[in-house]
């Protein structure tokens, strides 16, 4: 039976909700497809929930072809899994806490790790049970400190996360191979443009991972490419290392007056004043900045690291993050600096005339770690932790070592690929799919063992996949909207064809309901405006709003024996002949 | 494509799982439908989602006859909406209540009636826009104290919720009709044998209530029926009341020493010795026995109130705690005595020789009321309110009163219905569905209201229909289980048919092979048994266990031509040819 749109139940509006940020948040709350019920809590209303319904059938099919077998956890869990592998307290205040009614702890479930790895041992313990991917549809809960732009970044959202299980590096590499195709397969159908970067393996603490990202301008992510085929978000990115150089024949540091430089233009100005290069001007670049961070660990500790990068870098706090997590990275604050005397601010640098300064071994004992482009034998203007003075001529690996390299300095547009594959590019992108290799960790921590061919006891292996249901059903709106409202692709659209009846002519409404009868017959989903009293403006209003791809319309025309097929992506309106409409409309549809 | 056995994700267990009391627990837990991850919450193995979708399925096409459409709303969801209605208090202990990161208070939701009122309030304004009937399928929360019997009596456990908005008395009672029919058509389908009983509305605080109850004997619901066709569960059974008797000629009350009567049978035997009745013995149906409870409201107060019921009946606290909700009932307790010195425990009584000791306006305040069998005129012994002293012959009306009366006494069998329909048997069930008329309580509290006929506002009024999805599958799996296993229902059946496939002839598992992809080309779902190493007795034991309601035996008779139709439910085995088995097959499957 075709829906009729007197009886659905939606509403569309004509003014913008106060709080929509983005085109598809604005439209699916304006064309009737969800409602809000708290930040980042939404309700689904018929349409929006049809349109779900056909992402969720799109992953399902893709899992199946992948060889996936579909299981369901709660949402609602007790803390001992995830306190055994320690994301109980990593997550900080990233999810949601509660406790029953005997005061047991519980959370709602950001992700599933645990106890899919706690099934998998409690039904299987041989070598021949594996491989195995097992995956849910379910909703997921995060307390986000900022939930934004509808559904992209929603407090309890639906996702698809499937787990694999092997017992060798190479099964999980086919197993992991596996999810990444369904992964293409399912943007494609989607019709949703994806690029794959490298990514970090983050919390999640795996070996490897990759990012599908969506490119857009509302993304939250910053991604890079490189015309040579290199992809990675920028917390993934690393630096091409350039070749350390000879010491042989530099000049020795050279203390020098620096007075009123609070910042590195003005050390630089000072420097081309004072002593100016015969090649080139000083720039930032050849200055050392030394960046304090506070590492806040989880034992609750605080420990100080100084990072040394060249002075026109600054550090991303996002990289420094991935870099030291699980530690909570923020700068430090002038409580460090009245706790710290050693470190001179303004003017710190690695090295002084009486010793170093910075380093684990040195008299502060606080760590420091270099920017991989600080290699052995490159030469800094730098503080020379002494009030209003710096230093020339500062030589890495002769006059100051390190505790290491890190990567946390901002990636730029032209910086080399690492692969060698030129420059790059920064993009904006949103994360739309996620594939990661756990390894051992989860399978360790939870004492997840099978028996191998031998009779011997080996710790499984788990790749872990996600990707979003209502995220990418947003973007999906997002990426095909137009000013006039939805336009969704045929795969996932909540009708195959919008009827829409005009004027007051019983025959219109009675030729209308004939053709939506018909096409239902034949599996083409219907949506019939069948309002008798709504202008024929309205009606086509409503027709572009809510989205779906074939508007056929009835009206006037009818006399003559013609309707109208109105394409709502192109905007095009044909006129096709009543008698075979049926058949017409059906190979529009079907694409044949 | 048929699922194979050998790549399944499944494990069957010899042993019962040591938590489960209840055979379908068992059952699903080693048939390996479901896991247990927390006391009353569970994981769906792919043999129980598939059992459940198909529940589902059925309950999603009831509901489309019945023209209601599917939405699906958060499990989170905020405080407000809760603290209007008064919901987030009553509810106490009994459900999951959270913060956010903000502070801000969020429950698990256990029903959804607020949000569903302020959907409806946000898109429509007119009688016009109704009758309009919602549903959802989705996961309810409830922090039950004694979670049991497996999905019986879950902390999070699907439902479908449905909701209807009416302008009139009259279209609340036919959108009523319209669940309450499809509720007959989803019990009918899922072959669970019901009773419709009247319900008190109970916490909903709606007007008529009736609920689906599934006779077991595993029920925590008692229910009496007549044969005459009555049908209530017990709290909502009411008394037939006597008619009153005059007081003309009874004689006055008089108080006699009875010491060492503890218990009203020590009474009954005293006043047997020392007042014989020339027409028959007393009895305890004739002593007034004066239970004290006492009440704990909302707002934090304990009051103390007196119950007066025949001496042979007993307070039941489940219809106690109806009869008073929301204020929450228990036994008064030692301090509750020491804190009313008015009452002299064991020889408590309205009445004394100094004026009345019981009811509002008495000397003790405390609230008294009366079972409804207490009519004027009957006369009765009861405590005289002195140590070690009761009266005779004191009359209903004529030396007490009450504050009204209450239905708090145990039902037993043989009472008289009170459409006059005979005595009462009483049994148990459990709870399948629930249909509500709410009227216009949530609207009036939420501020729903359309426009009338004449452009006036008027208040919706609603219901409220609940159907368990998980619970309905365990009584499902309960009611159809044998010693052997699972014994499932077509309709519901996770396949339609169950290959098994014996020996170590690979002509026999090519065979099986050919037969499954043949069923499975018409739409028949197959599980095929393909496991090489494993016994025919094992595979056997495994296929009654999982409860396919028919099972295809594929084995040595295939060399002449045969196999092997073996029906779970009658366990009758028919050997049937292979050559047109699929077509025999289909036939058995489709009934027809």
């Amino acid at each position: 039976m075709p829906t009729r749109l007197s009886q659905l139940f939606v509403r569309t509006l004509r003014e913008d909700p106060v709080d929509a940020e983005i085109i598809s948040h604005r439209l699916l709350v304006r064309a009737g497809y969800i409602r809000r019920q708290a930040p980042g809590i939404f309700a689904w209303l018929p349409l929006g929930l049809r349109v779900r319904s056909k992402v969720e059938k799109v992953i399902r099919e893709e899992m199946a072809v992948a060889g996936a077998q579909e299981v369901l956890f709660p949402g609602l869990l007790p803390r001992e899994p995830y306190e055994i592998t320690g994301r109980w307290e990593e997550y900080g205040d990233g999810i949601f806490r509660l406790k029953d009614r005997k005061g047991a702890d519980y959370l709602l479930a950001p992700t599933h790790e645990e106890v899919f790895t706690l099934l998998v041992k409690d039904l299987y313990g041989s070598y021949k049970d594996l491989p195995l991917t097992i995956f849910q549809i379910q909703d997921k809960y995060r307390d986000e400190a900022r939930p934004r732009a509808g559904l992209l970044r929603g407090r309890e959202f639906s996702m698809k996360d499937a787990y694999s299980f092997d017992v060798t590096d190479e099964g999980l590499d086919a197993s992991y191979q596996l999810q990444r195709d369904a992964y293409e397969r399912i943007f494609a159908r989607l019709g949703l443009e994806y690029v794959i970067v490298a990514a970090d393996a983050g919390a999640m603490g795996g070996s490897k991972s990759e990012e599908f990202l969506h490119p857009t301008p509302i993304g939250e992510d910053t991604f890079v490419r490189s015309a040579g085929g290199y992809t990675a978000n920028v917390e993934a990115f690393t630096t091409l290392v350039p070749d350390a150089i000879p010491f042989d024949g530099l000049p020795e540091p050279t203390v020098f007056d620096s007075p009123n430089t609070p910042t590195i233009q003005t050390l630089v100005d000072l420097a081309n004043a004072e002593q100016p290069r015969a090649d080139r001007a000083w720039t930032a670049a050849d200055t050392l900045k030394n960046v304090v961070l506070a590492l806040k660990h989880l034992d609750g500790s605080r420990e100080l690291v100084v990072i040394g990068l060249p002075g026109d870098r600054d550090v991303d706090l996002k990289r420094a993050e991935v870099a030291f997590q699980p530690a909570e990275v923020e700068a430090a604050n002038e409580t460090d600096f009245v706790g710290n005397a050693g470190l001179v601010k303004g003017y710190i640098g690695p090295w002084s005339a009486t010793g170093l300064i910075l380093g684990s071994e040195s008299s502060t004992g606080i760590r420091f770690l270099l920017d991989p482009r600080v290699v052995d034998g490159t030469s800094w203007i730098t503080g020379a932790n002494i009030d209003q003075k710096h230093v020339f001529g500062l030589v890495a690996g002769r006059d100051f070592g390190s505790d290491g390299t890190v990567e946390v300095a901002a990636v730029r547009a032209g910086d080399p690929a690492p692969d060698g594959s030129g420059p790059v590019e920064l993009e904006r992108g949103t994360e739309i799919g996620h594939v990661f290799q756990l390894g051992r960790k989860y399978a360790e921590a939870l004492g997840l063992k099978v028996l191998d061919e031998n009779g011997k006891l080996v710790t499984v292996t788990m790749g872990s996949y996600g990707i979003g249901v209502t995220r990418n059903l947003a973007l999906v709106a997002e990426a095909n909207a137009d000013e006039k409202g939805l336009v969704w692709p045929r795969e996932i659209a909540p009708f195959d064809v919008h009827i829409v009846a005009t004027g007051r002519e019983e025959a219109v409404y009675t030729a209308a309901a004939r053709l939506a009868a018909e096409l239902e017959l034949i599996g083409i989903d219907v949506l019939f405006d069948d309002r008798p009293k709504v202008s024929p403006g309205v009606k086509f209003g409503d027709a572009e709003l809510l989205g779906v791809p074939t508007i056929v319309i009835i009206g006037r025309g009818l006399a003559d024996g013609e309707i109208e097929l109105w394409d709502r992506r192109s905007g095009e309106r044909t006129p096709i002949p009543v008698h075979d409409a049926a058949q017409r409309i059906a190979t529009e549809v079907r694409g044949a």
